[in-house]
């Protein structure tokens, strides 16, 4: 069998384009209808897809008039997924600036419990100073500061997943010795950011960790998957970023003594899909044309710092935009859109256009052959090991790629037409970890997952 | 008809009788088991119980060997509930110690969306130095400052959760104007222990609120019950000691100007029931029989912060135990137990015979028709609006609550035939937050809700 390609869901209310809540046929306060995200993940499991996906952050961007805003929490809502599914991963977006780890890592671990093993994690740090408003801070703490307190809650969560150790549940009904003591351990975690006693709360999960993911692409983002992360989902216009992209993890990952194999790299798509590519093309028009563009360039500029009128719809980028060093807050998205605007000299009005349908992620308009052409091409030239596909339209984009894509890549050879095991880590090939870290702290993820 | 009684299924594991897990009856692993907890939910929703619920504290006791521990995160494992239901309230216990407000009132109010208006929050402030230490503290704040905490905490949620009107949503696809932002508005909350600028990041929940429920009974505990709960549950032995704890908290609610109507009382009882007085007895001889007296011992010891050894296993209490007022957590827990060994002059063996069957809470053994009777006459002699239903053995104890109890009380016209409403609030008889708080904050919890 040939490799197989790997394949997320990335589900967003009525869909990626930022107007698809206005066609006719989305539901518009699908946001928080906990049904049409149970439909979506049937959808994908029909479609056998590895998992599904919901990003999140903990604030509201003020303007409710543009789109659909507001969302339920996501560990709430993959459990109320878990329920009506039974075998695709379930994977969420949590933030390591905006927790503590004890009441996290429970958390992920217990979605874990609930869907006997099909939890995942999208660490972030959350970028923005409206976020940290929200918890007792005028202003968020800086990048790297963020991503050193990442490093150590991930290493909080580990010791506490390890705490328990599998085999510290006896049940022993005729002795009436429950638990084994020397098992179950405190983790006397003292850092710089946290001072955690453990142990956690709760025997150890059927996955033993969340599969971890990772999605920032700054510097210090790509040291965090490097060391870290099992999957990346990843924003690459073009196939030639995407290698260099993919390439680069790729060696941090082994420089660290990981197997490059251990980290899947998922750059997003968001396909238009059409019977015929003319249908394709017109679905994308109708879309595009519902996007109103005062709302998309207000938050244009919010990205790139400036004010909406210094950026006039017919024009260019302006000359004089900071440097991303400058950038405390999602600086791979900020280099993305500016790097995008300059290579093809789009004006602001395109440079909405072309965000409004995936927010800076590739997008492909075309009938399933075209959308299965364009996802093996990447495939077969190294620049991904699957991808995190991102409707523009839901339900209807997803219905579009599970019935009429993911049977040509079945076809070819690429992917699964079955589900091979139970859990999240089976669908992504990666293992168990063994949980013997917590025994030894100076051992890194990799020795203790092999 | 006659005023009508509420029913709480306060859930946990294998049952509220410390060696229930040791029958044969019993899955020792239910603990973690999310099937075991969906059918208890069921059984409870066939019962036409008003709610269920689960207590939870962010730190792992120490012994293990004594009997399950560990539990899942009682947010997912509401959820998971909500998906196999349709009626029944689903409450669980969050410390606003160990929480941030934007994340738990978030929370809360997700699972209020999931389950359409099933949700409710037991409000607690979590005590004892163990928690302390899994969230970067060397012990616990002190006890009137954890009260004080807990009330700006809860000030902020009601903040959130009315930072959306009602009409905030407009989902406008002709003008393409989604939400009305004169109606999403920031809270701006700057307080001692919080600074939150909201607003939250999701539309207001079907009720409004989570019903707001709260369990201690101190000074402090009392004091935010009367100006914030509308459920309590509480710990009380002796019909003398239900009936002065109630009309002080009713008289205490209506002395801040609320209804005292508005808050609804709910004791303990342990019930364990026969077909017969003699099997019922028997029953619980049999689990009595199955605690193991050393380890009950150690957790007596810990809550009265004396030694294992200063309490032998024949003798009544030492005499010179601390006051209430030096003990810093779980005060009226303290005072609750030290109360009744003394009133009843129970040796150290007896206590803990006593507490191993519902911790403290009123325990009765006997046929449907007696534990009726013993609920009847608490409801008609002022004690109680209502019982938090606690089985000494799961699921068995509720089986046996929910059939052969509850239709005695259904035909002495005390409790429901059938639910009248959807919501938690429905059942509960409480009306539905307007949401008009939020724009004059001034305006007490009470006015909000008239």
């Amino acid at each position: 069998m040939s490799k197989q390609l790997h394949l997320n869901a990335f589900l967003m209310s009525t869909g990626h384009h930022e107007a698809s809540w206005r066609l006719p046929e989305s539901n518009p306060l699908a946001n928080t209808d906990v049904e049409h995200y149970r439909e979506l993940a049937r959808i994908a499991e029909r479609g056998k897809f590895d998992s599904v996906f919901f990003a999140d952050s903990p604030v509201l961007f003020s303007d409710v008039g543009r789109r659909p805003a507001g969302s339920l929490e996501p560990t709430v809502l993959l459990t109320a997924i878990a329920a009506v599914t039974s075998r695709i991963g379930l994977i969420a977006t949590a933030s390591t600036t905006y927790n503590e780890p004890f009441n996290l890592a429970r958390r992920f671990a217990s979605v874990d419990h609930v869907s006997a093993g099909r939890a995942g994690w999208n660490v972030v740090t959350t970028a923005g100073p409206e976020a940290a408003k929200n918890f007792n801070l005028a202003d968020q703490p800086a990048h790297a500061e963020r991503y050193e307190r990442a490093a150590e809650f991930l290493e909080v969560s580990f010791k506490l997943w390890d705490s328990w150790q599998d085999d510290a549940t006896l049940a022993d009904k005729e002795s009436g010795v429950w638990g084994e003591n020397a098992h179950v351990r405190p983790i006397e975690h003292v850092g710089r950011h946290f001072q955690v006693r453990g142990p956690l709360n709760l025997p150890r999960s059927p996955q033993g960790y969340p599969l971890i993911v990772q999605a920032g692409s700054s510097e210090d983002g790509k040291g965090l998957a490097a060391r870290y992360a099992e999957a990346v989902f990843t924003a690459q216009q073009t196939l030639a970023d995407a290698q260099a992209f993919y390439s680069d993890l790729k060696a941090r990952t082994a420089a660290l003594g990981r197997n490059p194999d251990g980290l899947k790299i998922l750059p997003g798509i968001v396909p238009v899909i059409g019977a015929t590519e003319a249908e394709a093309l017109a679905l994308e028009r109708e879309l595009d044309e519902l996007i109103k563009p005062e709302y998309a360039r207000e938050q244009l500029a919010r990205t790139l710092r400036v004010k909406p009128e210094d950026l006039p719809f017919d024009r260019q980028l302006p000359a004089d935009l900071p440097d991303e060093d400058e950038i405390e807050g999602a600086k791979s998205r900020y280099t993305l859109i500016v790097t995008l605007a300059r290579r093809e000299q789009l004006t602001v009005r395109e440079l909405i256009g072309r965000l409004g349908g995936g927010r800076g992620h590739r997008t492909f308009s075309g009938t399933p052959e075209q959308v299965a052409d364009a996802i093996q091409e990447w495939f077969d030239a190294g620049a991904a090991d699957g991808f995190n596909i991102m409707p523009a339209v839901l339900p209807s984009g997803l219905v579009a790629f599970a019935d009429h894509v993911v049977p040509l890549l079945q076809q070819r050879g690429l992917f699964r037409t079955e589900y091979t095991g139970t859990t999240l880590r089976d669908h992504y090939g990666l293992p168990r970890p063994s949980g013997r870290r917590e025994q030894d702290p100076s051992k890194s993820l990799q020795e203790a997952t092999a």
